[in-house]
């Protein structure tokens, strides 16, 4: 789904965008390079691994980069991400993939209150020197912003019942 | 862990406070409700499911319900949460668990940049008119604010190698 998106028929926008609010504030640690750009980004990640540019590539500022200590190239990671140029006001919405309108928080959608993505992806290089780490997909467009990297986790990241 | 976190020998805080950035702002859109306190929450999800106190509710704002149109009993989700009470500026940190030094980015620990905790439980109870969720589990204490809802995906939330 691109970005930014338009109104389409029925769709509800909340009364106050919650781009005004300001509960909390985020310190980006770096950017995401990818392939992608906003006109021709993948639908999600399962589409981005079938491509054959799919991959990609995050640069964590030099601040950061001794927050990588521990990560190996193999390890399984959660990166998330703040699209940036999606919209945060479209509560209800009519996504083409389904009948009928669904809530924000149904959907995995960019479009959101707070739009961080969360992308569970593998390591397939890392240099914590220049804090440049190889992931095996990203379907986000080159210049997304980093918030933030976790090991993922068998026990943890599965819900009780699978 | 509990959330405030003083510092232990070796590590490493950050030149500037990650909590003084304001690279984009947060909307909180509810709050946790669960039986955790400040000194006695589980050190993680697991832990938390093996509690007979382990399970929370989820108390979404009135303006954001509409944006759960979709959402059902039994369902599997992710529930990210703001641990405001968290400190954002230990980058390489010496948990109780591992041998040495790792990052905040090698860890799960609630301490890091951008104190997001993603949460992937299972809906037992819903009612869209009071906004109000119950979760199988949580390890969060009671009043933690709520980024987002996300549906928990298979295919999305398992790395291509598992």
């Amino acid at each position: 789904m691109p970005p930014v998106k338009t109104l389409r028929d029925l769709e509800v926008i909340l009364a106050h965008n919650p781009a005004k609010k300001d509960d909390a504030r985020l310190a980006f640690i770096g950017i995401l390079r990818s392939n992608w750009s906003l006109d021709d980004c993948p639908k999600n990640l399962t589409q981005a691994r079938e491509s054959t540019k799919g991959q990609g590539v995050i640069e964590i500022d030099p601040e950061y980069r001794a927050g990588l200590t521990g990560l190996k190239r193999g390890m399984k990671i959660w990166i998330l991400l703040w699209f940036d140029k999606a919209r945060r006001d479209i509560i209800l919405q009519a996504p083409g993939h389904a009948n009928g309108l669904r809530g924000a928080f149904a959907l995995r959608s960019p479009v959101r209150p707070n739009p961080i993505s969360i992308q569970a992806v593998e390591i397939t290089t890392i240099d914590k020197a220049s804090g440049v780490i190889g992931i095996d997909a990203t379907d986000a467009f080159d210049g997304t912003p980093v918030v933030d990297i976790k090991p993922w986790r068998h026990g943890l990241d599965t819900p009780s019942m699978e």
